[in-house]
């Protein structure tokens, strides 16, 4: 053992679980493989990403060692890898038998895999059902990895905050998967799929084609948004409309709480938490005030009504807030007073529990509980004063590594919105592409908008924003601490 | 004593201070009085301002109680209050004698005292020399009155992490006005003067008329920006504009180290401190990125030469950064890529010793740090590890102080954007006007670009940009605890 170089010896962890998961998706690959064989659509695609897959992965999982127990820093280290690597072989099918240049086929698996929904593409002719299955489905599993990781490992390293969200964590414990988290994470799975099949169902139900219900059903309760239909919701019945508000609504709650209410009936813990009431009226306060501003300043090119009105504020403004992502209506040709409800609530992001992106209504408590303590303190500076959100009493480490997280997104935010407006020369553009980026949202305004495509911007930019997609949906940590050299001296020593 | 209500009997302070600084007024007033007579020009704007002022401070002067000493809730609701009614009081000329629309002349004024520069002036014609020098008096005794405030009452009060930035104040003592820091505070005003003298001097040199060249120097100094001149700085020799940038980055530097440089001919204080280093570092950068910008954008339309890129770049990156807000080009009409570096340039804001707005240097460097120090503790949750600024270790209520600080001042630029863009109809206007007024900037984009006015907005778009000019330049701290019901408490009790 002595005689292997570092990055071998003591990634054993790193590798055998990047090797299990490219196993697993070479064998979903070649599943796919039969579904475009049996539609006669091209078999290239999943086959090379099959074979390449299922090659690494034994190599990988040779390299590694399942015994391995991973420090806190192979921990995040595999986290950043894993996020960064399954998105690499993903993007095969898109580049092969989609006809993408592989920079955009690495766009569009990275923004599949981490939920977000911005599309490289512009024209939906090319790919087959099975090429738009695997887009969907790769978000569906992004999911279902976001959830996981949370539960688990995200909790457990008490990163960004985490520790916060799961009131079974107190503190750091010392086995990554603790009983409860291990329930917890088995309960938020079974909400997730009950409400996908529920939600693929009601779709159906309300007019729209089997293949896009299903589609579309999983790319909702992953708060994903990407889908079949250029068009996106724009085209369906305003019934499968309001079908896709209550989802994405869905989707954007803490699932723990859902599962008491689905599995148990109990509704009561959902109505008490804080964070859920608070996020409830988000949605309906920027909802009617976007109404509003539909009726007031669209008055003569759309000519709504009332009721049609309610409906795209909704279905517009529900998207963004759990950072779904789906349109109704073009709002990137809305007028500018409508526009600015949306970019304010690009910030927002859904509850912590969920798959939603961005930086979450409990973080903003938190913000805001932070504030008026210190505000409060610049009149009596020796009190202390306990930090509260609801009930609970928050430790000051929570506080903390809040505050960095926040830096850090919003930081994020600022400098790819320079970046991109520099390179695209549109400080809307840029603007906007960068903070949907961060926070996994997919739309954005001008050429980026909802029917819009990302297909035309500089390479620069494509890898401005799959860096910031990346780093945002894995809560940014484990993406900075790369460039630490803390990370790899600890890693090394 | 015991009959007066408490709002008489526990403000004796506040009440003090206000006759006292309106009585200064009213004289000031006084003395421009005689200025309009010899110029003949209008004289009823400044006998009205100088009667009300001169009777309202004897009333005020009478309420209150030059022996009260001031608690901190006292203290803080003072300075808000000065603030906001100095303005209402220096407006009275603008209106009576200027024609303006009296929520016009309290937005100039406000954006005079607060070294804003933000104009609503439209029309330059309609007024005089003597109106012209209370627009840039305002502004150098805005700037007085920052300064003291900054090195008295703020570090005193370990307000906004305020205590940060002068090694002196090592913790709150109970003298309001140390020895030490009423030393600081002489040292300040002594470069001030002198600098704004030796600018005056140089423009003059440079071709500026004599009465341009001093009006421009006063408002250099307190990086405030207005100017007699409606086309700003454009209209001057190329050397002025050089001179222009000189005298600005003195004004955004800290002038304690220049009184070490200027009075006892030490460089090195100056050098050494991380501060000035950083921000030094940023305005080359953003300076050169700017010349690199308009000359790959502006080939067709502009044709600078390399030195005229290079100058426009650096006398239009200065005054952002400095919060000065003076311009040489209607950046407004410049591409948007060059517009980007403008925009992240007024995030920055200039160093903490001087009359910059902003959020400033220093406060950056402290997130840096505390971020840093984060992203090492998700890997070491154990490690105690200090936070550092070059060789000062900062405590931990510094960095609470200054992150409550950055959070309501994001959170004030996010509501006045929203709220602004939905007024106007227009997301880049809304985002600009919105972060230059709460870090006194003066300039936007759009309609408010450097050559532009914001006598066009609504009266409620006016009122909002009111509230964060004179919320941003006092901090932030003392106008947020008018809504905490904590503050009427102490006050009352
Ligand atoms: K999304
Ligand atoms: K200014």
């Amino acid at each position: 053992m002595g005689t292997r170089p570092w990055f071998i010896a003591h990634l054993g962890f790193a590798y055998y679980f990047l090797g299990v998961v490219y196993l697993a998706m070479g064998l979903v690959m070649l599943a796919l493989e039969l579904f475009a064989l049996l539609l006669r659509e091209s078999p290239w695609g999943f086959l090379v990403g099959a074979v390449v897959g299922l090659l690494l992965g034994l190599g990988f999982r040779r390299l590694g060692d399942p015994h391995h127990e991973p420090g806190r820093a192979e921990a995040l280290l595999s986290i950043a890898l894993i996020w960064l690597l399954v998105p690499v072989l993903g993007a095969i099918p898109f580049h092969v038998a989609g006809g993408m240049p592989y920079l955009d086929a690495l766009f569009e698996a990275m923004s599949g895999f981490t939920t977000t929904g911005a599309t490289a593409l512009s024209d939906f002719s090319h790919f087959g059902y099975s090429l738009f299955f695997w887009r969907s489905l790769m978000q569906w599993l992004g999911g279902v990895g976001f959830l996981v990781l949370v539960a688990a490992l995200l909790t457990h390293l008490a990163v960004a905050g985490r520790q916060l969200f799961f009131a079974e964590s107190t503190g750091v414990q010392k086995e990554p998967f603790t009983p409860r988290l291990r329930t917890t994470a088995r309960s938020i799975l079974k909400v997730y799929a009950a409400l996908t099949l529920v939600a693929a169902l009601c779709y159906w139900a309300a007019g729209v084609p089997p293949f896009e219900a299903l589609c579309n059903a999983l790319s909702t309760l992953s708060a994903a948004g990407f889908s079949p239909n250029p068009r996106s919701f724009e085209g369906y019945s305003p019934m499968a409309q309001w079908f896709g508000t209550l989802f994405m609504f869905l989707g954007g709650a803490g699932f723990v709480l859902q599962y008491r209410l689905f599995f148990t009936c109990d509704l009561r813990p959902l109505l008490r938490d804080v964070e859920f009431r608070f996020y409830t009226l988000i949605v309906l306060v920027f909802s009617l005030l976007l109404a509003l501003f539909l009726m007031t300043h669209h008055t003569k090119d759309m000519n709504y009504t009332w009721g049609e009105a309610i409906r795209h504020a909704f279905f517009n403004v529900t998207p963004i807030v759990t950072t779904t992502g789906y349109a109704s209506a073009d709002f990137a040709l809305w007028a500018p007073a409508a526009q600015a409800i949306l970019v304010a609530a690009m910030f927002v992001g859904g509850c912590a529990g969920s798959g939603a992106g961005g930086i979450k209504v409990i973080r903003w408590l938190v913000v805001g509980a932070f504030v008026r303590r210190e505000l409060v303190r610049s009149l009596h500076p020796q009190a202390i004063i306990p930090l509260r959100v609801g009930p609970k009493s928050l430790g000051e480490e929570v506080m903390r590594s809040v505050a960095a997280f926040i830096a850090l997104y919003l930081g994020l935010v600022a400098l790819g919105a320079v970046g991109i407006a520099l390179l695209e020369n549109d400080l809307v553009l840029g603007f906007t592409a960068s903070a949907q980026a961060v926070g996994n949202i997919g739309p954005g305004l001008g050429e980026v908008g909802p029917m819009g495509s990302y297909a035309g911007l500089e390479p620069l930019s494509k890898l401005i924003l799959i860096f910031q997609m990346w780093a945002g949906r894995i809560e940014l940590v484990p993406v900075f601490l790369l460039f630490s050299p803390q990370l790899w001296r600890k890693l090394r020593g």
